[in-house]
């Protein structure tokens, strides 16, 4: 597939933070960054920027916050090269005013996370990063929950009153197969008009992949991935499999290949994400991954007793 | 998705067995075979029916020959339901002599395994299980190499020469995408005509699941998988997840998670199959991943300089 409008997003220090509380050397995302440069991938979202005032500095590392000095250190030395760096806000857990100018920062776009219920803080933060000088992409979460009426109106709002740039179909549970992929990317497409279609998904059920391929051959040209596909719980779209399926002759993998073994490769060792079972679980319930993350973080000998975690999230999903 | 006709088929222990040169205790086959039943899945292949004067008795276990005797100390006790025993014959590692009667045999149904330039030697050994009073189905191996005029050949030949039930799609590299498996399906269908058509898939780049849903929407109806992916190097389909697909309400999902934690996930800490760059870069460069298993087994510290071993495989791919 080579189609010169794709954009290539690497989230892999940003979504990694959600299983370690964005802790991350500034050694390690130096190096990773270096490498995403080098493999000319379009954006690297480098973590949040959500607030302080809602996220202690003593429980959450730097990548939670992007403070400028932080990016300062990482790409300091770096020739950047068309790649633009990126940070991720949440609507409902940061701050219009904590947006600066632009031309004051090293953050090229703001992506605004959401979920529907949240659109209208989403499209006010979205108006200011705007103003402020930033792209602007909007990630709409757990579409997988909110997928009729009301997102339908979220589309339409952030159409008509933002200058977004793409607008995402996010997977946040892994729970889509392809066709329903397709029926997403469909209906973005009916209702929006000269902006991009994004693509993020999980690999709850090993699809992170398949379907962000699903949603470039319906049309998504902004697309997300992982290096490893590290990411929360069972992980993201794997970055080096997307590049390996994308055509453009401007990407290389080479880089990819030499960090994934320098620098994930060790992580694998501290941290567990990818397809287990429980995630998988959550994925086909479609469920948020939280009771599998806390039942494998459990210091329980029983974490492959999986009957017992599926009679446990099916009882707590019975309504009362 | 919903259709009657679609058969399900467990491999775990005949493509797990070439991890382990089908070295597996008696024990644990019986524990997946009782859950499979349970299960309902259609068909469980327990491993090959290869030949002792190919394969030694020393090096290799008892699922690469499946004697009627190992078979029965397993299937004995269980209540199979209307699940059927299959057994694998690859069509250059057999003989149509050990293909007994089968109303002496425990085994409902023949798998042929063969590549295109063995057709004649796999018909042969069809049409002999089909005389003997099997079912039989033909696995056309490495299609990702031989895609073109020999294999509408070799599938006008199968078409027309046996009775097979099924032939199938294989995807032994794990290199196709899903607009590689619609074309394949297609081209299956279009030679085939009162036989269904089949695909079992490997994992390298995290396709395996989702190009098995993508041959059932495009009209395969024998879809191979494993418990939790288990198979040689990046592994197969998970079966867990094809059943949590499937909505035909006769599968039960939780018998499958059962044996995974009792007998699969203490494997996982043995042997390593699943997603790994080297497969991966095996898969994207559509090559057998024996150069990848070799990399990975070897007492090397290095086995994660991936980019020595993507220069290695492709400087042993490039014409001398």
């Amino acid at each position: 597939m080579f189609r010169p409008e794709i954009k290539v997003v690497d989230c892999t220090i940003r979504d990694g933070g959600l299983m370690n509380n964005s802790h991350f050397p500034h050694e390690l995302v130096e190096n990773v960054y270096r490498a995403l440069c080098e493999a000319r991938v379009d954006y690297v979202e480098l973590g949040y920027r959500n607030s302080k005032k809602m996220f202690s500095t003593d429980e959450y590392g730097a990548w939670r916050f992007c403070d400028e000095e932080d990016l300062r250190r990482v790409v300091d030395g770096v020739d950047p090269g068309d790649t633009k760096l990126a940070v991720m806000m949440d609507a409902h857990k940061s701050f219009p005013e904590d947006v600066m100018p632009a031309d004051e920062s090293l953050v090229d776009m703001i992506r605004v996370a959401t979920y529907v219920k949240d659109i209208d803080k989403a499209i006010r933060l979205a108006k200011v990063a705007d103003d402020q000088g930033y792209e602007v992409a909007v990630n709409i979460m757990a579409i997988s929950h909110e997928g009729g009426m009301f997102l339908d109106e979220a589309l339409q709002q952030i159409n008509s009153e933002t200058n977004a740039k793409a607008v995402y179909v996010v997977d946040s549970f892994g729970s889509l197969y392809s066709e329903q992929i397709h029926y997403y990317v469909g209906k973005y497409l009916d209702h929006i008009e000269g902006k991009e279609i994004g693509i993020h998904c999980h690999n709850n059920q090993q699809l992170a992949f398949a379907n962000t391929i699903e949603a470039i051959i319906k049309g998504a040209n902004y697309v997300d991935g992982t290096l490893y596909g590290m990411g929360r719980a069972a992980g993201n779209c794997p970055l080096e499999l997307l590049l390996g399926f994308l055509k453009n002759p401007k990407f290389n993998l080479k880089p990819l290949l030499r960090v994934i073994g320098e620098s994930i490769m060790p992580l694998t060792r501290e941290w567990q994400w990818g397809y287990r079972i429980p995630y998988m679980i959550t994925g086909i319930l479609n469920q948020h991954p939280s009771s599998a993350m806390a039942w494998l973080d459990a210091d329980d000998s029983n974490t492959d007793d999986y009957i017992r975690f599926y009679d446990k999230v099916t009882e707590d999903d019975r309504p009362t």
